[in-house]
């Protein structure tokens, strides 16, 4: 590799791990403006999308101008490639912080404030699913990479738990349909946001061994 | 261009037409699934999603081989990783497809059988968007992929009248909340399918004008 391209894919690195942080953060408070009806940190969480979206538009015209002036190949190739994808797809992370946040002013309007069980074990699982497929993608580790994978079974899996303890719930006591319609969105967004980092691990698979591994394991 | 190249570009845009027609048979076939209550439809589409991923990968090691080979510049890298996202969108229209598919088995094991007007409204929607979104890549149609975006709004606003509407008929029957929350289920896959339609004529705009232009219009 030429000196010139390590420099710009060392500098690629460096802006991927910005707008990770970023989205972190949105997701975090997203989350957070659901837990205590905070209206304020919702309207801060969908302010903020734009400079998300910015980021996006900016990482991928660095990559586009590798690949114009540097020609990569191999890894190379597939790094820069790669890191398209990963941009992609935490500004659709970014995307669904905002759906949360939306989620999160209805939410705050409404009475009711019971928060179920498994919403609170799904926004632990899917943040930590988000860090460990990017920390996956710095490191290279494709341990951890796989590791992502099994954890969006169990998401999954709570997510399908919400459906019945919502359509219980809401038949109980059908006066609380609208605010548990609202959680089970938070629920489906959290399950969206597992997604992404299981796409984003599979990548950095795909990136370290060469081979595609999508649609290998359980959908 | 090289020939060599234009040929390679040629064969590339014949295999993004293929999928995109399995694709749209797939969401159709969905979609009858839920209106007809045939499960062994839903079924076919959720067992012909492997080959739909099988083409993801295909393609995409097709564009990886075009990147590396013929190391493209300007318009024509654009086009090769314009088709990268398009196949990867597609590849997820298709995920979406087996998740109305999922919500089909369920709906037709209900005794239930109303379908609000919004989903029958949607489900044409969403359609003609996908359509177009690839009709416009196809003819590289820059009013056409302008169009897509504008309905986009309209299916979000159909969605958010799911809502409404889903939420006035548990109220006044909450034994039906069973039922409808599936068919709520239905009404978002087919939001998210707008949204991809639309991501895809975004990349259209892009390839032609060069310039990127996500995130400018409503979210």
């Amino acid at each position: 590799m030429s000196v010139l391209l390590s420099k710009e894919i060392t500098r690629l690195k460096k802006k991927i791990l910005q707008m990770t942080a970023i989205v972190e953060e949105s997701v975090r408070k997203a989350v957070s403006a659901v837990r205590y009806k905070n209206e304020a940190l919702a309207d801060e969480v969908i302010q903020n999308d734009n400079g998300i979206d910015l980021m996006e538009n900016e990482l991928e015209e660095e990559c586009l101008k590798i690949l114009a002036l540097h020609q990569p190949v191999a890894i190379d190739l597939r790094y820069v490639v790669v890191c398209m994808k990963i941009n992609n797809d935490l500004e659709r992370i970014g995307d669904l912080a905002v759906n949360i946040a939306d989620r999160a002013k209805a939410i705050s309007r409404e009475k009711d404030d019971f928060i179920p069980d498994s919403i609170s074990a799904m926004i632990e699982k899917a943040i930590s699913m988000l860090k460990k497929s990017l920390d996956a993608f710095i490191e290279m580790d494709l341990k951890m990479a796989r590791e992502v994978s099994l954890m969006d079974d169990e998401v999954d899996e709570l997510n399908r738990n919400m459906y019945q303890e919502v359509r219980k719930m809401i038949m109980e006591d059908p006066d609380r349909t609208g605010y548990l319609l609202h959680v089970l969105g938070v629920s489906r967004q959290l399950e969206r946001i597992g997604d992404y980092a299981t796409n984003i691990s599979e990548d950095v698979i795909y990136m370290i061994e060469g081979k595609i591994v999508r649609h290998s394991g359980s959908k």
